[in-house]
């Protein structure tokens, strides 16, 4: 469960949330923000949490501009694949997926966003290696203000 | 644009945002739910937009889930299409897409969500007459507190 998870790929945390890499970085910087509580759905979210989460978008989306050019946003909460288990256990998080009108090279890797203006495509995945990763975590840490 | 719209398929309005049905039914009860404002990016919402749309996220799920037995839901705030013009002019605007764990028969048409569990099908159109949709937004109106 995410409210479980160790640090690992962990970029920043508020009081109530926890910003982590995406194993996967087809949208360089995509990252999953993920509340510390475990709560299962938007609507049971408190206020102070929702206050928090408002900060954060604002603090992230200027983060991945500076880093890395960033050009607009997709912000989903879903939760769908905890009801695929009997009984589903949901924990309230969000994927960020920077979106980018033009190609980027960091780290010695090109990441693209061939469908920029689209839908995002969850076909497309990039995996990257654990330095690269690391780097990323660091470019984002160090324009985060 | 979203903000010059007019009220068509209009279920509910709070003091910030305004809730619409969408055009396809795929998902019983997909909406949009759009500022009133014109404000291009999720960042720049003001606090108590954000409250705001706290306490719809919670009505609207509710009445969802009194007005068809929603199980779950899905909300994205993505704007791409905005994106495809030149200079682009996003409107922030939420898709709200209830998720059924179940088959559910309404105004004698069958609404089915067999990928229920997975990410939401964006190839799936489920287009219903308008006195369809003047009977789901009734139904939801209705469900509303």
């Amino acid at each position: 469960m995410f409210c479980e998870r160790t640090s690992e790929g962990l970029i920043h945390e508020t009081s109530y949330w926890r910003v982590v890499l995406a194993f996967e970085q087809s949208y360089l910087g995509r990252c999953l923000v993920v509340l510390k509580r475990h709560c299962g759905d938007l609507a049971e979210l408190r206020p102070e949490e929702w206050s928090d989460f408002a900060e954060l978008v604002k603090k992230l989306e200027s983060a991945l501009r500076k880093a890395f050019g960033a050009t607009m946003f997709n912000w989903t909460c879903l939760m769908n694949n905890a009801y695929q288990h009997d009984p589903p256990n949901p924990h309230v998080h969000w994927h960020f997926r920077p979106r980018y009108d033009h190609e980027v090279k960091f780290a010695g890797v090109v990441f693209r966003d061939p469908g920029f203006g689209h839908h995002y495509d969850r076909m497309r995945v990039q995996r990257v290696s654990e330095d690269v990763k690391r780097k990323i975590i660091e470019e984002i840490k160090q324009n985060l203000d």
